[in-house]
């Protein structure tokens, strides 16, 4: 019988290299998985460039590969995903930013980059879309808050480039950077000129904010000014259902991987207390996602915490966190009809302290596949398997066929 | 720790086929080579396609694509390359040509076309920049000579193509071919027109010049035309440094490949007694890769005598060499803070006496790398390794993502 559904889990950044205080493992390799290895024993193996050997994957690029929407053709920035993420329904040919908001002290430098990581800013993002006028450029914008200090901008109009530098001065003691065109193209020019314009009618805004006035009386630093980066113009993104012919939905903790389940079509199934880091709800996660199978094709589960545990360079915390996610997948052991396949979207090596171009581990198992001898999800022993070494974008159209739904290239 | 440096080790030509001299060996495989095996068995080993299955490399382009400038975007033809490593300052565009000193009869056949391998052909090329005269084509040109018989051509101007054949004959006993363009197109008939009248005009110059008067009178072969092939036009490369984020350095004997090494600018090391022969002084290049990781973060060896074996169809002289080059790298097992990358540029086998598509065995050793179980270096083993199997133009990104030069693609 074939399988009627996919599973794709994404631990995000697990892969990693040998490291010193695991005696030479990886936090994968000396960690205990046995679901992750009986997954590894009952399919085949194999290792994957999410992107290409070589080239370091953002968690962007890398997720749109694995989903068969290879980047090159439609990535030009992380903002737009952020903005879908944060709730902009974005249209093809929009710009969008990641936002920050941040603070300025009375001589204009910027103090906190994160406003003392404030919670709750919706009331100032709705100030400044209320607030702010780019009319006069012809120009309309979306400006709305994701999770603690961080935002989203979307811009609207004719003639609006992404071709922009960032204000974000990186470090603090210094005044915002204006915005800079990165080409002598006009569309660039305009857009820098709108961000200027955007930046300078927001500041007296935010000053006056009720909320902002009652951080200052409670000695917290008032997020002040907004910080923007990742400029990329939205893509023409076809539809997962109608692209694969079968309904998706994506459980995720972080904005930026809902943001590309909206952008392609996946509905996001919220989960309580999925944070993202290592204290997540693991459980519910898994729970959502049985349910989500009930209705759906295709699901896409991002588990976020062992990249962070990469990117602080925590070593035994990360294999620690690995051992927790593979408790936590049990019960996927036993679902019916489900090819699952399990995979990074990266390598976040704790010696490096961000994501690397070292390719990551993948297993599919399910009805139809051909196992290997690989008994064990790791990086060493899936670098034997019987996948040998893929791309991301080869993934999904591998999981399709096993569906039944992969199409006939010719006759 | 990460590494801070790389050095590229190209064994030119060492891949090889099975071979009965050697039982069914190849000629790696059948030398005993204990430096080479512990690279492998603390690394991670693969076979590599320096440019795509199937595809036979030249020397030229294979190092290219290792260079991280595949040839399909950069490349027509080696003539450029040649006049580089000739210390031609080649513009993009210029088209240059490789060019042998031959010697004509008095009957206008070709009767050597290597002049009876001469030597110190400086004063005849000489007399040719000065003595002719391309200006009614609004022309300039440099011919500068090479180790031995060999020379390069560079011509300057408007309207170049560089799609034109060759005119020698290829065989003795023969007139030299008149040139002819190899299309259509009225840039590659100028071309053609060009070269025609270069050629009759060098001959009287040749004829008369007092080095060949006196190559007559010892009874030596005068070196008394020119036959010239390898035309191309000069890309537009982007130098290393600006590329790579890390400056580099090129150690090897044969000038075509000081001349890729310039073209994208590497600097030129000179080892004295450096042959590109079976007879080269390698201990001598060894000792000037050392000193050049000092002050740089890239160093390329090219040591060549294996190929010149695999030319020949000596399979066993082959392997003798191989072992000799093994010795040699022995200082390079304990470089401190140095990925190190072995690999061959193509295949060179004895039994076919020339350069063929068989994958290049290829290893990469230092901090950060997942070794494999492979404790051998040879094309069998290596295949069996945790790289699988890539491509020439992977390996630069993979080997900078170790040093952590390599940038994110997306966020």
């Amino acid at each position: 019988m074939t399988a009627q559904r996919i599973l794709l889990i994404v631990l995000d950044g697990i892969g990693d290299r040998p490291h010193p205080a695991l005696g030479g493992a990886t936090p994968l390799s000396a960690a205990r998985t046995p679901v992750l290895d009986r997954l590894a024993r009952e399919g085949v193996t194999g290792i994957m460039d999410t992107i290409a050997p070589g080239i370091r994957p953002g968690s962007d690029t890398s997720h749109l590969a694995l989903l068969g929407y290879p980047p090159e053709g439609c990535y030009t920035g992380r903002g737009p995903l952020e903005a879908e993420g944060n709730g902009v329904r974005m249209r093809p040919g929009m710009v969008g930013f990641r936002a920050n908001y941040a603070t300025l002290d009375p001589d204009g430098l910027v103090v906190d980059r994160r406003a003392g990581r404030i919670h709750g800013t919706e009331p100032l993002s709705k100030a400044i879309e209320e607030g702010v006028d780019l009319s006069s450029f012809g120009v309309t914008f979306r400006f709305v808050s994701g999770v603690g200090h961080r935002a989203a901008l979307a811009l609207d109009g004719e003639g609006l480039g992404d071709g922009v530098g960032s204000n974000d001065p990186k470090h603090e003691g210094v005044p915002p950077t204006p915005f800079e065109p990165a080409t002598d193209r006009a569309e660039d020019a305009k857009t820098a000129a709108v961000l200027n314009e955007l930046v300078r009618q927001a500041r007296p805004i935010l000053f006056d904010h009720p909320l902002n006035r009652e951080r200052l009386a409670q000695g917290l630093p008032p997020a002040n000014e907004v910080l923007l980066r990742g400029a990329g113009r939205m893509g023409d993104f076809q539809p997962f259902a109608e692209r694969y012919g079968l309904t998706g939905a994506v459980v995720a903790a972080a904005t930026l991987i809902t943001g590309i389940g909206k952008v392609v079509g996946l509905e996001t199934v919220r989960v309580e207390g999925a944070t993202g880091s290592i204290d997540s709800n693991l459980e519910g996660k898994v729970r959502a996602v049985t349910d989500a199978l009930e209705t759906h094709g295709f699901v896409l589960l991002n588990i976020k915490g062992a990249d962070e545990s990469g990117h602080d360079g925590r070593a035994e915390q990360k294999r620690d966190f690995i051992e927790r996610i593979d408790g936590a997948l049990a019960s996927f052991l036993d679902l019916p009809g489900t090819v699952i396949a399990v995979c990074a979207d990266h390598s976040t090596p704790c010696s490096v302290m961000d994501h690397s171009a070292d390719p990551v581990p993948v297993l599919i198992r399910g009805e139809g596949v051909r196992p290997d001898r690989v008994d064990r999800f790791d990086e060493f022993r899936c670098a034997e398997g019987g996948l040998h070494r893929i791309r991301g974008r080869d993934l999904l159209p591998t999981l399709l066929d096993l569906i039944g739904k992969a199409h006939k290239y010719g006759a």
